[in-house]
């Protein structure tokens, strides 16, 4: 009998900011799902949930401060999931103590938060890496695939279909900067990364069709923002904070030589027929569920990119610019025309 | 043995003026498909079009001057499939002559002859229905019911997707008043159909994406088409002369409780699966083969109307906002800005 | 105006026997479908049927005893839709009176009778065709293009789903000569046809499951039919008299490189996503609804076969094979092995 | 900063015996996926094997000599997945050491060493679990869900699809029993799941279709066997060694009430239309890209039951019936009758 002697000599040693729903996700995928990460300590400025996530996923170290993270010297890269209005301000002092970064969108609501943030990742050189999880998610590569080969020819038009199965608490609605910086900026993500050129101008439509609350506390529920491209392509993004059926998340694409679309994802492919209808089980139900596979990818190829010294697949740039075309789309509303993103800069 | 004796002695006595494309599927549908009509006169301004068309069909008369048509005593109703720019003025004399008229759409590319049109139909006390055969198509038919039904509550978001296999020739294009009046006018009759409510403003966005000798007769061929409804419905109309595959027909309507959507129809339900792929053939190629169904339709609601003088299913007022959305959205695109409707009046 | 004179000197003056539920069927589909025939007489036992039958779908003469239909001079072929009992016999004296023949499934329930009829049909030199619809339908059409293009290579194997969405009167049952000869038929015809090769032995497994009526007539209500062809191809034919959802009929066939499946045919192609399940209305009900474009297609198939003189494409003998078969499969479930079909001839 | 203390003190202690891909899949899953288990040795004839499976995923020791595994005292249980005729032998000697199993499918290609298997697992009042994966797939029991809770009524007809994308080598054909101890062994395990019921009777047909090779192995590569159950359910096995287009993974069951149905599973949901088809890509490719999610299923559950002191949810039993079905349904290929289960005992 032999004792086997495994060292992952190579695994990025990484320190995680932020234990609620999205955090212990992640801390779940770098313990369990990829090998080459070493998650050795998490910050949470609630020390129980701290201590609890570390209980959970066998992470060695657990604290309240997150500059015991920044401070460790082995620590190579933080994942950063604490809530929005902290991430500028995290990732400028992790940026400064040389620290790679993985940080949860949005970078902040506001430009000069973000350019102050990248501007310190700049000067520091270390990487960072924006949580648009939904690029990595197989559907929308296959999309973004297709543009590639040309499978469609050269694109023309774009409808993403992005619905929750319900709104957040009113609480959340009322700091989140509204629907367009906290939901549709994952689809405005998308729309850049499918087409692969830049958005010159959006018009965002809306209403409150589904709870007064909404409406009360300043956001709406229903919208269509449509996108014009620099290269000609006209854009669609239908979103919904309550879709009664569950997630929705749908995406196609009109090209000069054909087109592609994406259904939704389900727990099982039964279809039922009997005296009333031919039927299937809902989609799966939220984001965790559906987008599961993605967030582990998109993690991986964080530590990837850190590992082997390449280039991060979405950029502190990637992160910017979403943020703009929100900030767009609510000037859209406000003022009810078209707006040029150059307006916003 | 014996004689059978069978008089449809119920039969509505029709007159066809226009035996092109869509006369002679009228034409068709007529004389075999709907028992209680009888067609017996024919008119094109190419006497040769009519004389073919009336042995085809076995009409029992031809004539190269639709006044003929409108003289016959014995006829009660004119199905109109003439120009476009004829419409008004036939319109006009046929109701004048007593005539029940069935029209195609649109009625005028103008709203002051719409309205002289349907003025004197209003003065003769006549019937007209105007010819959006999409509102007999099963698919939106079901939708409609799934609306009345309340099946999906409360309509909160509808998305048309409208494109056609293949642009016209340049030449008809030139003279259609451009792809809203021509093309777009479909969907904005289905929207208004579907949803049960009127629009109150328009705004929309376009490229010449395919063919710029499109642009060049100063059309475009890809379009969205943004709605707001009064009821705050929020809709989109996706647009494009060409789409490689062949004639995309559908919609998704999102409420309160659910949604419904269509696919495109095919001529087969056939699925290989190969080496390279799993996959059926194309959808039905464009509208005739699309929607011969809902022609029969259509045609046998207007003679059951006259027959049994209850209400049209489409009417002259159904006739005459499509157009107006079509100028609205022609307004926007040339402004570049949402237009209410009540511009247009 | 000038009078049209339209003759089609070319039509077939038809006589039809038997005015039933299919008989009817095929009245409605000569009148006003098919234009090149040219239905004359109808006949049926029930002479207020034929007398019905005629008024409704303009038929000129109608009569009690079908032989008038066989002597009228002008009629050159015969479309016998009367009991299966009769069939033969009919055959017969409509070959002997020089009339071309269409024949509903199927010929006979014995051997002798159809051998019988065949040979007054060859004999006579006039024209024979099965009502096997179909083979007509767009669906298993394209499944032997399949087979015939290659597309799917070799065949392999062959799945056949066919069900009723209600069993037949327990009267009908007790006279129908049980399940395979009355309903399983058509898929013996199908399998030969997609296959485009001889069964050479069949083995039947049956229950009664849906009701014990059935059992108590003599008969079974589900049924598994195993075929083995001349070619190595293994076939299933899955039968049930009761399928709570409807009408089902599909076929999947494998081959060496790919394979091709059917799915059933829907009055609209719209999916209602709700708080329960996405789901879309139930299938065409039954046969009328489901196959009435392939009793149009094998009908005008009869017509033109006659006017142009070639061959039919469903032959006498294409309808006595599979009674052959439906004999073997009785004969298998009575004996409990796989019979080959040389043990009835 | 706090260090954590994370012991799962109520983890399973683990030794896997066979590191082929079957035995690295589970190593993978024990490691990562299931945190209540503990894998602490690995042992294979190949010591090679042994200490790279170790190295891989981080199993403390590796063994040439499965004994070290049944000798060590802190293993609780054993995961089986050397070769097949090794099954029984360890089995019988780890039940012996008291040891709770695991063990891949089939038990033994004959009933008596099964027999001893299961006799020493009794005896020694160990658990014993068998690698039917399948029933642990999201989509088998959706349908089996269906069953449970009457959805589709009582069960009618079952219609099970096995195909895999390419047939073995050659030489594992030779040894490997044949299709239906190694193929047709899953789809009979599934038929006896989804229905709750047993088998009485079978009847195989069989072709070589594929490739001659095979069938000069002794083998075929193309068989239909029927099912006969005690409660009068009639099902099908549909097998094939070589689909073109992957693995082919499906089931229908028919009942009183309705149909439940399942499709194959895709990596992404991507339909392109082009102006040749409407197309997906292939289904998963073979079992550990389909069953992957199963996998992990089965193995938590056994690990489960240990830790909880619950039945196993696939017995010994359950791992004996379906050789008699396989050993069964060569018999009816062989005699070419049916064959009663009771023949085999």
């Amino acid at each position: 009998m032999e004792r086997s002697c495994h060292l992952h000599t190579h695994s990025l040693k990484i320190g995680l900011i932020g234990a609620g729903r999205i955090g212990r996700l992640h801390a779940e995928h770098l313990t369990t799902r990829i090998p080459s990460a070493d998650l050795i300590m998490v910050a949470d400025v609630f020390e129980e949930a701290a201590r609890q996530c570390a209980e959970l996923y066998s992470i060695p170290y657990s604290t309240q401060d997150y500059h015991a993270v920044l401070d460790h010297p082995d620590i190579q890269a933080v994942v950063i999931c604490s809530s929005t209005d902290t991430h500028a301000q995290i990732i400028e002092e992790a940026a400064q103590a040389g620290k790679h970064i993985f940080c949860e969108k949005p970078i902040a609501l506001d430009l000069q938060s973000i350019d102050q943030a990248l501007d310190a990742v700049e000067r520091a050189g270390v990487k960072l890496q924006i949580g648009f999880n939904r690029r990595f998610d197989a559907n929308y590569r296959r999309v973004r695939e297709a543009v590639e080969r040309g499978e469609i020819g050269r694109p023309h038009m774009l409808h993403i279909i992005s619905r929750d199965p319900d709104p957040p608490p009113i609480e959340y609605i009322r700091m989140s900067g509204g629907i367009f910086l906290d939901m549709t900026i994952h689809d405005f993500d998308i729309a850049r990364f499918l087409i692969g050129n830049e958005v010159e101008e959006v018009f965002a439509q809306a209403s409150v069709m589904d709870d007064p609350a909404i409406g009360a506390a300043g956001d709406v529920d229903t919208t269509v923002v449509t996108l014009q491209f620099t290269n000609g392509v006209i854009g669609t993004i239908s979103n919904s904070r309550h879709a009664a059926y569950g997630y929705d998340q749908r995406v196609e694409l009109l090209g000069s030589a054909g087109a592609i679309s994406t259904d939704n994802n389900y727990s099982n492919t039964a279809v039922i027929s009997d005296g009333n209808s031919v039927r299937r089980d809902l989609p799966l139900h939220f984001f965790v569920e559906r987008y599961v596979e993605s967030f582990v990818t998109e993690m991986a190829a964080f530590v990837d990119a850190v590992l082997h010294e390449t280039p991060v697949p979405v950029t502190g740039y990637d992160g910017r610019v979403p943020v703009i075309m929100a900030l767009a789309a609510h000037k859209s509303l406000v003022e009810h025309r078209p707006i040029p993103l150059s307006e916003i800069e």
